[in-house]
């Protein structure tokens, strides 16, 4: 007996190793919902176009129907013999209804069935994402809005720049998410568009409705060509990409929370729900969550760079190689959307050490670049204040001072055209508030891009 | 003497191995003309904001207006001890119109001015991708046109699948075009944005005016967050993923003419224009063009895995690792522009061998989904139909003979559904023309693509 | 209650989905084997030397046996809230023994207890894929020892370019295969050394005995440095890119496969044993096997880009980023070893169609060569040669008919130094069993790499 | 006219931007003096075997030999229209010598001249590859030496978590470029094997002797397989997999670098030289070229994952695809070069703040694991020890005291197996000299570690 579907012309029995290594129900069992859906809305076209008698299809609903119970229930297990979900699901349907479950694959092919169910699986979780990364946006909100007037060094280099204010750092990962819901948004293009009817690559003879299946399962558009909807992967390239993208993202983000949460910068400290300990060192609080999503990072970039070189040079239409196609867009889904959890529950309990924060800001140079434009103010060229200035924190490097501690002789000495006036610029403080040009990090501008947020996270 | 503009606190001198490796000018001199339209514009708002006085002004304006000239007309020299093209193009610039020059600067960085560069950069290509993709897309439309009868195999797993109409194979590549070509569009959004007014990285407190450079660059938007325009290379993500499924798509093209090319398919030839010889093999015309732009998908891929690696973990805002964000680009705008014209020419070129590609689906078993549907409409559950036509083709394989070289009674004896009219649906080109199905190859639904397709075009 | 073992100094408790997140135990319990081997040297050292009782280190000796035996026989269900394979080892010990099992961490950290694991997991599975490899190189010298006279078309570019001997061929991929057997080999030389001692990354101030330790587990050395020992993965990058090596050469085998198993080609037929059928399409027999090794070389490529991006700049010595460098280790591990085994099997049982191959290399220009050497050889500069049977070729085409069949007049008024003998040069027979030169595919070479290669597979 | 050498039998020309863009001369003249090499040693062999006569090899040596010095003195222009550095060089070599030049080319072809040239690129810069590790291994071994004694933190996710030595810290760098170097050494190994010979890539009929050529040339093997000859690139792989290895290991020292010259960390600064300034911040000294070579890493990885993707698949024998193998690996020679010599001149200058390291030691709870060993020690399991110290250290948090400030009282509190000699234990500098175990911080066995490079380094 051949248990394989696609067995008629076949003598020889496959080799086991080769059943159990080709068979992909190990993880398309992911889509066991997606492929009943698939199903139920393909059912119903053929009884729509009388392809198939209605009777018949009334017992393939039924039967799916309750089949979907059944795995919803844990009650379903699934075998490597089937070969795949869509193998294994006709076999239970069999199972339960008999013999008309053959009647189900009419004018339809395994192609155009699993494009449909992995259009689906991201049709369905893309939203999701989305939200998710709504939900941090407003994270960073709420602490930036706590933030604005609270001072810290902006780096460059990782060396101090200038003064900025943390709620302006908070909202440059705002900023970032918005840009990667609009990717996620516009995956979603080439995302909704219904393959099924495209059969093994060249349409059918049966007088099909490809826009009621379409309809029937929520999605925008058919396809308007057969062999590209069966050949088609974009829309799980686009989500690698974009994935790969947020999590680069994120892996900057929690690059800092790891250095500020060291010793030596002790800027912040996540809550105890956040971080693990040592199983040696007792004194350890370790901020492990940040680390692996920062780890993570180097998963996605796999995943994408896999499917990309999967699909290299592959002639059309469907070759098995695009069985490779899935483990890396459901893994990326299991890792995503807990993360973008867990980031929103770290940064609303994140403790802010905003005295540490500013104090470095006070005891720095970081405030040069003030005094090089008030000179420029003042008409002296803006390279040669810059020179001017430069000279002058070399002296205070050597001296072991900083520019505000320099009396006003020794600044003069420098430029005539500093005056008393110039001590107000160099607080920190005064630094930032000043910053007032668009988008810049003066507290007024920070304030307008919370108020702008809140407008956007409305929309 | 030190010829570095950031000089003033700096003691020693830098190593000139140090200079040369760390020194950009060597590949972003490709940014000159954008360098200078990002001065200009920011000149012309310091002069609007009367932050610096209009005589001055003029005299920026006049002298980058001179260099440009020269610049186009090759007469300039870069060197590497001014690091960059920004550094270049003020020394030059500085030459020419004497230490008034230093007042460029104001107000600006090299942060905020690089990344308006880089800006402005894909902002000018992108559009020039986007009509080359519509130019492929014109010659695929051009050839599908022609092809709308010829048929030739479909297959999947590189097996005789199904017949297709040739001119419904080049219409799935229209169809990947257009997605690429929409990610191009989508990718615009993110790249439309002037960072300038962002300064270092947390604006300036002079009263700039970020509206009026974006303006006089033709933006659409300025950065909402001064960290965030300096930091962000999204856009140059964004590019580098779409010319990877782009270069994709084309791999799979390229793979296909070079199986067709060969001597054992002979479905077609190329032009001897988009051809080579071999050095010792008198007889060969290899499609070098085709298997180097297959062989170009690597670099892309390498591309982008490249950037995403930089840009990992990297703090906020600018670090010089940013500097490695420009020769991949470079690098893959010199590559499609050239692909995108070659593939065009070469697929203008491209003698069709109609007659032999017809004949192998005439002498092969491509027609036995025909006869499985044949006889499940007329009743039969799909999968027996399925099991019942396996039977014969497998008898048929032994004999060495195909269904339609099978005798009626021979047919009846494995079901007695079969007719006479089955005959009629076993030919490769009645196969064809039944697939009327949406999306199909049908001839009806070939042209019905190309007519849509023009009409998209037109847009 | 706190179930972690490193809660002593943390108050809150961690939120539940950062434990089910962070927790590796889904993955590493993989690595139970190895842990049980890495604490039963640790605790015999620790008896050796005397850090322990002998009482205590007997007690445990004996509950890690037992529960060794537990997990072989499917006894023990891991449990996320323990992390990780290491604390759910030590909870079932304290379950079996008491609270001396929280002796056997003594003088030892998790880091060091991972990186003695992992070692420990790669160390077993390099002689199994360096025997698997052997394995498959014995297929090819036996299919080649049956194919020495076999002529077939040699490709470049996939054009015929000169006939060659198909045992030749074949010895090809011997020879790849040989330099992934030596690339796995020395791979062995960075992972055969313990990295136990190392501690949490300092060394300790126990007596400990490493060399004790490594010659327990059969290690050749001792890391030199405890903060390598804890933060090196070279041995794991060696893998991955070796395994990446490796599916890139058999991918190129595998498009073969897929390519000659064609309609067009149809130099080979698989055996049903390693095909595959349609659900849709009865007549089709598809080389799946081949496709989804082909396939899956891009994730083996996503597994080291992932891993290479994940250890980018992360500090020294250990962080949490580095739990990520399992899962694609051990997803490469469990499909090599299958792809090695199926692809030996299905070579095995290929049926070759010598005939086929053969016709197609006497009715193509492949022998211009051989007509250009022979007038090389008769004294014309090669390029002048090259030039003369190019046109002879040019005309051939042009007038349908080989060189073979142009009279000696027609050769003749190419060049005089044709004469009657360049028939035999020009059949494929000859042309091959003339390419004497070392390496080359003469008959009489390919029978002596196949005697080097036995030689060889003996050593 | 048709200027290229293969053009016999082709009747149009080809395009333009197909010339130039098929064209590799642009890159390939970095293998002129490899190209003339090998030339010279395949017309040796051609006299040698008397293929051809004498007179003709004499004026052919002294043509190419002429053209060696030509190419030094930057006498020689490169020309698209003849493709790539081969044709060039046969072109440049006819216009001095006449048509006896394109004897040169009998028994070769492009194929194996190509290989044998990029075969002696690489064997050419292994070995500097290889001395420049060396070097900066020296440079660690030299600078570890004068920090045997210098207390620093030693880090686990970026948090204090024992006292170590920074000269051991050092060492583990040593050792990771000692498998650097390894992995260099046995590349060569794949590298030093003669492709000439292989012709197209079925060996010839002339009566060559490849060995002669190989021992011309300084190679130790012949490919034992001439279609293998013409196809592999392994060794071009392993060269971008062993230096994004390499790279990987400097981009974590460049991020510690960058990290400790940051003004919280404040361990390091290094040499104006090595560090640039801002355009905008006077005060900035940022360590660029740390950055740099940090960023460069993904390009290096981005070539890696390039070629692998370029080469998946690839029919044998050689395809045009094969041409982008070599700009990633020129690319990689002269990035890894200079960085080898920048990173050993940086090191060499860098300034250690020994005292601001030791401090951080002495204010901080990294001694808590002496304290849970102390405990261990006096026979509590280290479970216990570990949880009682935890509570201690919770306790300090909260009263902002480390353990050295708690009373003995107040320790035996915690658990009366305190005791006086306690204190001593919890010094920084007693933690890192107790640390006597193999490989482990202790001054003794970092001076071992130290004693043992040298030794290494001469052998």
């Amino acid at each position: 007996m051949n248990s394989k579907l696609w067995g008629g012309r076949f003598q020889g029995t496959t080799n086991d190793l080769f059943d159990r290594f080709g068979a992909s129900i190990y993880f398309d069992q992911e889509l066991a919902n997606e492929d009943i859906e698939g199903s139920l809305a393909h059912v119903k076209m053929l009884q729509h176009t009388k392809i198939l008698p209605a009777a018949d299809c009334k017992k393939i609903i039924q039967g799916l129907e309750s089949l979907q119970k059944d795995i919803q229930n844990g009650k379903v297990k699934f075998d490597y013999h089937y070969e795949d979900i869509h193998m294994n699901i006709e076999e239970l349907l069999t199972k339960k209804i008999g013999p008309v479950a053959g009647k189900l694959h009419t004018a339809r092919s395994r192609n155009d069935q699993v494009a449909v169910d992995f259009h689906l699986y991201l049709k369905h979780r893309l939203p999701k994402t989305i939200d998710l990364i709504t939900g941090l946006q407003k994270v960073f909100v709420k602490l930036a809005e706590k933030n604005v007037h609270t001072i810290m060094p902006g780096y460059t280099h990782l060396q101090h720049a200038q003064p900025i204010s943390y709620g302006h750092y908070l909202m440059a990962y705002y900023q970032m998410l918005q840009r990667d819901k609009e990717r996620f948004q516009f995956n979603m293009k080439h995302t909704d568009i219904s393959p099924l009817g495209a059969a093994a690559l060249a349409g059918t003879t049966f007088k099909t409705d490809p826009k009621f299946t379409a309809r029937e399962l929520g999605f925008k558009q058919v396809y308007a060509n057969s062999l590209d909807a069966v050949s088609d992967r974009d829309f799980a390239l686009e989500f690698l990409s974009n994935a790969s993208i947020l999590m680069m993202h994120l892996s900057r983000l929690c690059e800092e929370i790891s250095m500020w949460e060291s010793y030596e910068f002790n800027y912040i400290e996540l809550s105890d729900q956040y971080t693990t300990g040592s199983s040696i060192m007792p004194q350890k609080k370790n901020p492990d969550m940040a680390e692996l999503v920062r780890g993570k990072t180097g998963r996605m970039y796999g995943h994408l760079m896999g499917l990309l070189s999967t699909m290299k040079s592959l002639p059309l239409a469907y070759n098995k190689d695009l069985q490779e196609d899935k483990e890396g867009v459901f893994d990326t889904v299991h890792n995503i959307i807990p993360i973008l959890k867990i980031l929103s529950g770290m940064l609303s309990t994140v403790k802010v050490h905003k005295q540490r924060m500013k104090e470095t800001t006070e005891k720095d140079y970081s405030n040069a670049t003030e005094l090089a434009d008030y000179l420029a103010s003042k008409g002296m060229p803006f390279r040669q204040a810059h020179e001017t200035v430069g000279q002058l924190v070399a002296k205070g490097i050597k001296e072991h001072r900083f520019l505000q501690d320099m009396g006003l002789d020794e600044l003069k000495q420098a430029s005539n055209l500093i005056d008393d006036d110039a001590y107000h610029v160099l607080k920190s403080e005064v630094a930032v508030e000043r910053r007032h040009s668009l988008g810049g990090t003066g507290f007024d501008q920070v304030a307008m891009q919370i108020k702008n947020a809140k407008k956007q996270l409305k929309e």
